[in-house]
């Protein structure tokens, strides 16, 4: 804002004073050749090795953008490295090592010595994620992670920029790759067992999966989306979640004739004054924005009255992509200031919600069976939208989608449908996303 | 970067105060209450007025995250108004009125007053982009146009932020609503005509829809988006174009039995060194992350080597939902500053670039005509990639996908074959977007 600059042509030397302007307590010698930007970068897996590499990349590019040239100044990992020294000898600090501790502590000397944090570690944000903020507030520093949370898919800026103002309603998303690959698989006709060997044997699952497919890993990031879309301060055990393991091949067989699709999906949404967040297998229909995310991929798609909705997807994992997630971060701590996050403020958990269903069992194939479990859904209050019924030997399968009831109500129906002298088996339920867009 | 205010609990008085120190120039007083954020709007529209409620509707939400409430201080419409008055009582200027003239001026006057600007206008930044980044520059002001591409899809913050210091290798995008809902009629086997009148009475088209059909809007669309991701300063004339005036629902048909899907694709990719943006009907497979954008949705997918792909899809219009975009600028204009633009660096534009190719034609159903059809695209360097031939009365419908090829050498050999004599009729030559997906 310096109007009175008004005359003259623009040179790069003006230029890059217009930006540094706004970046208080760091002012280089604007005269002199650009300074570099010093990095100190904590953990040097498979992330923190790409995203040492494509710094290097694109040093000179973001130079040229920014005026300073960002350099990895100091490398702490488990073998050797000194905090207190790489603190000393950096601007900002990149922590890729996962996990909660030391990543904690780390993180919060960071901050309290002034540094910016940028970081992917989604496990930290979820269970610190308040300390952090309170800590990067109260020092003035930055605290970005836009790698937390589906990779490249920008969803954690357009979040806390582009929709800082908007009233948003519900955020759905893709936000694990390994489950979403397995599914995809299993769309394709292949078991749960082989579509995770399959993805183990390309390196989307690792060998003990079960962060990925217990939802846990989508119940994190969940909880960090709805932090910011709704400035509610959740952890992991608000996030009821479900995962993949008990979902079978004819599932998504059956569901494909009713025109459905299957995903592992996030939901943060607020309901009743509340907000209920939980992850979930769930069926989409053939026109949802997410129903035709394949692969490894996320997608995330957020809702508001005045945007209707917008709906980003990318690679939801690799060690370059997740470095390019951190340098787009890195970029915005050299040259912006961090945007503002909504204060935080406790919302109801609202922990018994509506859902469609999908409803498959095994019964006797005799006559008035149908009506028996008709009538008992009924009752709960579960009206039926499509069904499908086919003879297995001496026995019938009962496939149904029912419309929108509480949760709770549709848990007491299959559990009268379970013990009636008819069932073969337990009956299984998926929760179906209802709306059909466009 | 007050590390020395490192003690004591965070109060919001101590937030907004951390906040302000980034907007030099802009000092409120840090006891008293929050200060208004004076906002001038020009044009008062479908999305002016929409933006005026909006605005009211949500300056409280963006009061509580900034610290300044928001509110229009004078509006500037053909039948009143005046534009001194309006730049001396605010601090930012929202253009919504459209149109080069006197749009043009009015912005840079604004620009030259000290007004950050916000402008949903895309003619003004295709034609005239340079000398208003350049003012802004000059001037240290914010210029922000998220609303000018693609409604409230965030593609313009993702270029200039997350993806500032990515290598970006190619955009793929869907800009324009109005075609994209009449596109996804036909696929469901209206005409062109009905399928453009359907559009007009949901009020998806103009009256006059020529600015939409032809493919003039996408390209002034990808003009900017270019201009962002590759610095390549481009205007209209810069961006070949083809609108969908000529399609026919039964290439839709034809093409679906291949499995592809026709959409009007807006391209701006670097070849050979140098860059190629165009608009033209394409097909794509059903795999591509564009093919299921339907209706008046719009959408863009940015590739890079390290990012591989983001894709981010949304309405497109709207009145609300472009106010929604203008918005999200606005939050950003009072509380970050502008981010950088690459510097603007001509970029040679190539014309020729290599593309695969649907082609449909009807010949004379003899024998030998199929071999001799395939030579001249042998001798032209096309290879069939599919075929499909249909007996139509005497007549035989050779509808093809060749692999890519130089789009010079596509239209020599449609030349010749259209010149054969058993060609019944000028072939039809639609590009395809080869690339299948995960």
């Amino acid at each position: 804002m310096s109007p009175e600059r008004g005359s003259g042509v623009s040179e790069p030397a003006i230029d890059r004073e217009a930006r540094f302007v706004n970046r208080e307590g760091r002012a280089i010698d604007r005269e002199g050749p650009a300074a570099t930007f010093e990095v100190g970068l904590l953990g040097f897996g498979t992330v923190g090795s790409a995203f040492a590499a494509l710094l290097e990349e694109r040093a000179a590019a973001i130079e040229e953008l920014t005026g300073r040239r960002p350099r990895v100044s100091g490398v702490l990992t488990r073998r050797g490295g000194d905090l207190e020294e790489i603190l000393g000898g950096c601007e900002a600090v990149v922590e890729l090592m996962g996990g909660l501790e030391p990543a904690r502590a780390h993180v919060l000397r960071a901050i309290e010595s002034g540094r910016d944090v940028i970081t992917a570690n989604k496990q930290l944000l979820c269970e610190h994620g308040e300390e952090l903020f309170e800590a990067a507030r109260r020092h003035g520093v930055q605290l970005r992670f836009e790698a937390a949370v589906a990779g490249v898919v920008p969803v954690v800026r357009v979040l806390c920029e582009t929709l800082a103002g908007a009233h948003i309603e519900r955020i759905h998303g893709i936000v694990n790759g390994t489950t979403n690959f397995i599914l995809s698989e299993m769309e394709r006709g292949l078991s749960y067992e082989r579509a995770l060997s399959e993805a183990q044997r390309r390196g989307f699952a690792e060998a003990d999966p079960s962060e990925d497919v217990s939802g846990r890993d989508a119940a994190a990031k969940m909880a960090i989306l709805a932090r910011i879309a709704f400035g509610a301060p959740l952890g992991l055990g608000d996030v009821p979640h479900e995962g993949i393991e008990h979902l079978r091949n004819d599932d998504l067989q059956y569901a494909r004739e009713f025109g459905l699709g299957l995903k592992l999906i996030g939901t943060a949404e607020r309901r009743h004054g509340g907000l209920s967040v939980s992850v979930h297998p769930a069926f989409l229909y053939a026109g949802h924005p997410l129903a035709s995310v394949g692969g490894s991929f996320n997608a995330v798609t957020v809702e508001s009255d005045a945007i209707t909705e917008i709906t980003m997807s990318g690679p939801g994992a690799g060690g370059r992509q997740t470095a390019s997630a951190v340098l787009g971060d890195l970029i915005s701590v050299i040259s912006l200031p961090a945007p503002a996050l909504a204060p935080s403020r406790p919302l109801q958990v609202i922990d018994d919600v509506e859902s469609a269903f999908y409803l498959h069992m095994e019964v006797a194939d005799r006559p008035g069976v149908l009506a028996t479990v008709a009538q008992i859904l009924g009752e709960e209050g579960a009206s039926i939208k499509a069904v499908l019924q086919r003879g297995v030997d001496d026995n019938a399968r009962l496939v149904m989608v029912v419309h929108p009831l509480l949760e709770s109500r549709m848990r007491e129906a299959v559990r009268r449908i379970g013990e009636l002298p008819c069932a073969r088996s337990t009956p299984r339920v998926i929760r179906v996303i209802e709306e059909e867009f466009q």
